[in-house]
């Protein structure tokens, strides 16, 4: 029986073999299996080719429930001009290049831009709350492929900045209230289909042999086999970068205003000012240039208020974590576009060194290119990195819901902080203070000690309860400031994971190839050394990001702790002032 | 226009000069101004006489509003069988001796005994929930007279029972829902009109030299003119006891069980054993006993779970307070009654003993006569002691608010420590926990330590929010049995103002009379030596009241600030043995 589908949306076909689709038209299948995210069928006017399995429901005769809710929109680290996306309406994918493999369309390396929807990608593997629909029989995605997870990142990560969006000191919206907006709000997914990321970073190009580039010596990465695995080598030259409080400046005389941030570098010793476009200018470099490698996300763009200052503050805070994690990164903290955007002083050297980062070559397959392996170097075994790759799958799904539920915690805590623990002490206050003024109408010389004490000890709760509103900003709020980092990572590793997958299927497709005697030798050996590059390079992430988070978590939960000991010494002395006036009373 | 009343209730007359009334007739009134709390008129059958000014209400021709709800029933120190009272039904006084004055029936001295219901004194001036009756003009109330206060320190006396009714750490009762449930009550007044407590308390008696006894020489009780006024001359030999931890017993072969507390009393250093039986004898003794000094209440009763812990410790503290207060008033603490009851050790000498004490003949208005001052101590002004009972009225009804709110503001922070801090802090240990449980997926050596120390600070969290739990019985508890205690003073203030205001009426009316020639000049002095004897007993009492209120609020305070510091400092030491972890992490 011919299998039916119906277009959810309007495609339109821009490469060979691809066909266009119109909303709502039925088309047949030739195969209700997707191959790496594509389906093949006929279109309403006859014309058989690809399309996006992600714009088609699959018909099966039986009554179709509606497609779940697509995830959340998630502007924050996405460059978006609000109101830019219609959901219903998503752009069809955009290709910088074109070629073929085995027969299928596929897009090369895409620039930085934006995510597509692709509701048959919702997968409730990493988050229980999500819809079912890819459990049911024959649905478009295959059950055990890792896949869809980013989705659930988008979402949690949409709760997230739910809580970061609102002001700070302001804790009104609850846990529950925030996962329901998640799960009804219309959405834009990040890729296109599956194997977008594969494609996207470069890693199916490199690992098929087809990137090809001048790799200059400096240019060279190596990945060591340190004692837990791969590991990045080390930047000789570590250094740091502090990020003053930023300053308004004018231009044009004063018609356009806009913050600046004072940099300064440990290992050049020199100030540069940057303002956010820059920040986010290098971000778009750093997404293109780096497969697998979780290049940290910066603070949100802000449409209002972006002069207030409670969005400044916070605002750099996120770009301090940012500049931290990216110092910390033995990749990262050396790569050109980041010593340019850290070093540059002069406006016209920032332009041609700009133009230079953006012309860069060694950029997706070809930074693959730039890495190397130390001589002797193990050749990693495929299944090893797989299980690997597993463990930390079940890790990060287990960290996301632990930041989740922390953050959630967290936020609430202060919210309750700031109202329900004020009040609280507060009223205490008060009720001390009526009866103590009760007492002052008896205006004996013995019952004046005990007056005056009782109106401190009054103002003393008072004071207390307001050290418990303002608390949260000193502990809390920095553990949510580094839970949003984190969540970050979190939602990058599903693409780095991905590319990795390609990667080994590729390997597997390759050893099948050449048993059926449809590819030499050599080039699948290639294939697999190469692959085994990436595995180096996401192993040596993944350690990495061990790394930064025990060391970063460490560091929080001692600041966190150290204040709110501060916090109770603090209340302790208030008390103990407080009493200290009943001994003369 | 002869005035109409309606009856409320029925008033059976018992004594000459009285008429009796039924419920709903109607009378004719000789005057619509109530003299010491009756009227006089003539009712449906033709008979003319007196009858509780509280048993009707007057008839204005205009639509009357029903009568206010009258206060709550407070059987907390009244040794009423449950149900006893049928609230629409009082019993009508019941009179130990009745005299006449100026044509006016008047009841002596009555033994201990139970409230009457007095719809009209309710009276708004010391509480501004209660109703507002008392402010209709033409009223049964008298403006700028000072009377009804009672009723609303008893039903504030109720707001507070309601909360030591509820067993320790349950916090459930509202502020609101209490006092709304005191205003929808019936009860039952516990004077029947607003001369009483100068009857009963045989001041008047004392005051018109009816009052005669043979005071012995150790009987004979001095109130000295000190630096504040008058006081109480100190006990000679102060002395303490303590009240141990009661222990259950049993007698008819276990048929019988009660609770005994081991009393030791420093004078004597000889342990007796006492039940609550025994307590509520002495204090009914007390009450008889000793017109214008605040009898400490002894805890309630209560008919149920006698045998329970909580309930035990409870009524336990409630003695100590009692005892405490016994102990530090110079009358008390000597008087014959309680003496007898602290150092008696022998069963037939305690039925001796306790005979004598109930055939005590210096109570009511004989206790009077054993009061002296020193010599040439002055004579109190009568406008100078007003001026004072004024002040302390204002300073009453102060204090009665401020420990109504404190004691709602305690009782409500007990309450949301022991639910939403305690949440609060655990939820947080448990968000802890999670992440720290997603942490021990990664299990490489560098992860360990902050795998541990995020498990302890988890568990050191939930360890907190069990702290503020248990907390309040450290330090709110206290504070709210203390003002439990001097709940039961203020409410026993009204009737002790009463009885000098009663006193101060009769010096005015007697020189009236003396004026027009009605009574002879020395009857008159006699009056006002006698009057005077009451002012320095009721200043003495109140001076004393403030000695030992700025000693206990002192106390208190400074072991709710220590204990609260104590906490807090337990709360620091938790989280610093948390930090530590991280040392080695």
């Amino acid at each position: 029986m011919a299998m039916k589908a119906r277009a959810l949306y309007d495609f339109r076909a821009e490469n060979p073999g691809e066909v266009s689709l119109r909303e709502s038209e039925v088309l047949s299948l030739c195969s209700d299996q997707d191959i790496e995210g594509w389906l093949e069928g006929v279109n309403s006017r006859g014309e058989r080719g690809l399309f996006p399995a992600s714009y088609v429901e699959i018909l099966r005769g039986e009554a179709l429930s509606p497609p779940p809710p697509p995830p959340p929109v998630d502007t924050r680290y996405a460059n978006l001009p609000p109101g830019g996306y219609e959901p219903a309406q998503p752009p069809p994918p955009t290709y910088r290049a074109q070629e073929t493999f085995q027969g299928f369309s596929r897009p090369a390396a895409l620039p930085y831009q934006h995510s597509q929807p692709s509701d048959d990608d919702w997968d409730d593997e990493w988050d229980d709350s999500s819809s079912t629909a890819a459990d049911e029989p024959g649905g478009v995605t295959t059950p055990g492929y890792y896949g869809g997870g980013f989705h659930d990142y988008e979402s949690s990560r949409y709760r997230m900045s739910t809580r970061s969006d609102m002001p700070p000191g302001s804790y009104n919206t609850t846990s529950s209230s925030a996962s329901s907006a998640a799960k009804g709000t219309a959405t834009v997914s990040r890729n296109l289909n599956r194997f977008s990321a594969f494609v996207k970073s470069g890693g199916e190009a490199f690992v098929l042999g087809e990137a090809a580039g001048f790799v200059r010596d400096g240019d060279k990465l190596c990945v060591v086999h340190g004692p837990h695995g791969p590991e990045w080598q080390e930047n000789p030259y570590p250094f740091h970068c502090t990020i003053d409080e930023p300053t308004k400046q004018t231009k044009f005389k004063g018609m356009k205003s806009y913050i600046s941030y004072r940099l300064l570098p440990s290992h050049t010793n020199q100030q540069v000012y940057r303002r956010y476009k820059h920040f986010d200018w290098l971000y778009a470099r750093l997404l293109e240039k780096f497969p697998v490698i979780s290049v940290p996300r910066i603070p949100e763009k802000q449409a209002t208020g972006r002069f207030e200052e409670d969005f400044i503050s916070k605002r750099r805070k996120g770009l301090v974590w940012w500049m931290d994690h990216m110092c910390s990164h033995p990749i990262l903290s050396r790569c050109d576009a980041f010593q340019h955007f850290l070093t540059c002083t002069d406006e016209k050297a920032w332009k041609q060194g700009k133009r230079k980062c953006e012309k860069d070559e060694m950029v997706g397959a070809n930074f693959f290119l730039t890495l190397t392996t130390m001589p002797g170097s193990p050749v990693l075994e495929p299944q090893e990195v797989d299980g690997k790759l597993d463990a930390f799958k079940a890790f990060a799904k287990r960290m996301d819901e632990g930041v989740l539920l922390l953050n959630q915690t967290a936020g609430e805590f202060a919210r309750k902080q700031a109202s329900g623990f004020k009040k609280e002490y507060q009223k205490v206050g008060l009720a001390f203070k009526g009866l103590g003024q009760a007492f002052e109408i008896d205006q004996q010389p013995f019952s004046a000690g005990l007056n005056k004490a009782m109106s401190f000890t009054a103002d003393a709760y008072d004071a207390i309860g307001e050290m418990f509103a303002e608390q949260p900003r000193q502990d809390l709020d920095p553990i949510m400031d580094l839970l949003a980092v984190y969540q970050g990572h979190l939602a990058n590793f599903p693409d780095i994971i991905h590319v990795q997958r390609g990667a080994l299927t590729k390997v597997r497709e390759s050893k099948k190839h050449v048993e059926e005697g449809k590819m030499e030798l050599q080039k699948a050996s290639d294939i697999q050394e190469r692959c085994n590059i990436i595995s180096y390079a996401t192993l040596a992430e993944i350690q990495h990001f061990h790394k930064i988070r025990v060391r970063d978590f460490k560091s929080q939960m001692q600041h966190f702790l150290q204040q709110q000991i501060t916090f109770f010494q603090k209340v302790t002395l208030k008390l103990e002032e407080a009493l200290q006036k009943y001994d003369t009373a």
